[in-house]
């Protein structure tokens, strides 16, 4: 090795050091922009006279019903109409919460700590609600588990009720239609029922309009899918019903309308019964609220029907990667939501914990709007 | 310059070369550790596998470090930063919250049930948040009391926590500032404080783009306003302070930024030391979400703040009519929520009603959006 080659190799560490310096700091400064954003916005509205003027009279409590309360007695929940006309058991020691006493007697409204109303009961009006003047320590819940694409929107539901009662995460006391618990020593280990059949979807409410009819007409031009129903003139018994599930790798959890939180028992049901959920409704990441990424398929990370169908297809014949959409299994179990009673008991145990002045005014515009 | 001295000096910067890459190769790896965490905007359904593969170990629970859990023990809920420094008592009796266990103690990480997170205190990043893998049953907790406009946004927020706990009422832990309690049988009746004063504003944020500042400067125009605290030079104690807002009919509200919900201690404080609050923040309704209609005054239901003025003027003159705005006072008491303390109790009780898989994935777009 001669000197000057010595020289020249001597400044060329120098020059690549300082080029790794370079992308360092481009590097660094890179990262140190992603910290900091501010955001200001957001107007301020105003409420006209008109519409804010008389308030206090409909749903703020009037002074002269004020009762004296024993932090000793039990919460008393009055269900105003039974749900749909069914009338569930009233107890709550299933859920694991005391002191609730739910009833159905409207001679008890003057103690009652909450009053269910539930939605569509109401027959478009407010006409069979209570009369009388609400106590300062009561609830009107506004109680309702269907989507607004199924609900009536009824004039005049702003400015009457306290609390919600809702599948939506934002709701006061939320009642999802089901959800995942850790699994304890108790629970049976998961075991894959027998598959006989690649694709399943079981369907009622049917409408041309509907994305999930428009998405099952291309879907089945790539895939067979084993369908029953009303809509296929195929009506499923109670006891069928397990049984188709359980039999099919993938089922077709097809929302009938798309709404942020509205992911039905169209999608519990596969997971209980061990198939695999073909998701149509809210985006992937709102899914992702209340189970594992892997334990679903979202139609939305497919660009067509037909790459999905290739998927399924490609599923069907690799079982190793089919069986990862199980994994979840070894950490957690999935309940149902019992409908009607796991409302009351729940709203029970929220007006336990929340004694406060609590109004929910503009209940139009945040269900509907 | 001989050629064994050429040996070494060809050796020296090959060494500190490899010393700068080792520096680029770990920032780079830091760096990657946040893209973890990265925002795919609330629209888009797909995640690229290179950077969402391994989303499970994010906020996902890892199967291996599954602990039993015994229903009879004791909530562990883990405060990783004390807000601000502030160091509260660990104690939940007070709010009549049984069986929770509050630490800072870090070694109990993988016991924990839940982990609160103060978005102040994270520095604009999110390298101090824990590095090992969460258990299936614990819950990260957002919590935060600011509002957006004095929240840094950090980049990487989504995806990574379970819960949010903050005064927003569609956050899953509702911590307002305030809130009104109907009074019992030991309350003590309300008696007016004597007055000296027509309106009174203690403030030390001042920023002329404000609203409040632009408001009060009209407003002081037609009414005298007492003003008080550092944006005045005029610094006021902690015993001072209830003795003002007492001696005053009316007390400006102003908050520093407009957003639902948003309602400080700036409201909860005249109502506490008997002055009536004239509010300047969200829209009226929101008010009246929390409290009773009679119980402020909102600027949005003045033209001007000239017309304001007159009205304040007026009800100094009026007194039965003035009166009315304590009406209120014999059904409700008002308490100011406690800081730090009352978040961690209250996710401590959320936790403890709520063991089912839940996560949050557009903490982003929810606060900022």
């Amino acid at each position: 090795m001669s000197c000057s080659a010595c020289q020249w190799t001597s400044l060329r560490p120098f020059l690549s050091g300082s080029l790794v310096m370079l992308c360092f700091i481009s590097l660094f400064i890179m990262y140190r922009s992603d910290i900091k954003y501010l955001d200001f916005g957001k107007d301020s509205q105003f409420c006209p006279a008109f519409l804010c003027g008389d308030k206090a009279q409909i749903h703020h409590p009037n002074p002269k019903s004020v009762t004296k309360l024993d932090a000793e007695n039990d919460t008393i929940v009055l269900i105003w109409m039974w749900p749909f006309g069914y009338r569930f058991e009233l107890d709550c020691n299933t859920f694991d919460i005391k002191r609730c006493h739910l009833t159905g007697d409207k001679t008890l409204y003057q103690k009652a700590h909450g009053i269910i109303f539930n939605h569509g009961d109401m027959n478009g009006n407010l006409e069979n609600l209570p009369k009388m003047p609400r106590p300062s320590f009561q609830k009107w819940v506004w109680s309702n588990m269907e989507s607004p694409a199924n609900s009536p929107r009824i004039l005049g539901l702003n400015r009457v009720f306290n609390l919600t009662c809702n599948y939506r995460h934002d709701s006061n006391i939320q009642v999802p239609y089901g959800y995942l618990l850790p699994v304890t020593s108790e629970d049976k280990s998961f075991k894959l029922p027998a598959k006989d059949k690649l694709v399943c979807w079981i369907v009622s409410n049917w409408a041309r309009q509907q994305k999930r009819v428009q998405y099952y007409n291309e879907l089945k031009k790539y895939v067979k899918i084993h369908t029953y129903g009303q809509a296929f003139g195929h009506h499923i018994s109670n006891e069928d019903y397990p049984k188709i599930l359980s039999s099919c790798k993938f089922y077709l959890s097809f929302e009938n309308s798309i709404y942020e939180d509205y992911i039905t028992e169209k999608f519990y049901n596969p997971l209980i019964w061990g198939s695999v959920p073909v998701v149509l409704g809210p985006p992937k990441q709102n899914y992702e609220d209340h189970a594992p990424p892997d334990s679903f398929i979202h139609v939305n990370d497919f660009s067509s029907p037909q790459k999905l169908a290739e998927r399924l297809l490609y599923l069907d014949q690799n079982n190793a990667e089919y069986m990862r959409f199980f994994n979840w299994r070894s950490i957690f179990k999935v309940k149902r939501s019992e409908f009607g009673r796991e409302h009351a008991c729940k709203t029970c145990r929220y007006l336990q914990n929340h004694k406060e002045y609590q109004a929910f005014d503009d209940l139009i515009s945040w269900y509907w709007g």
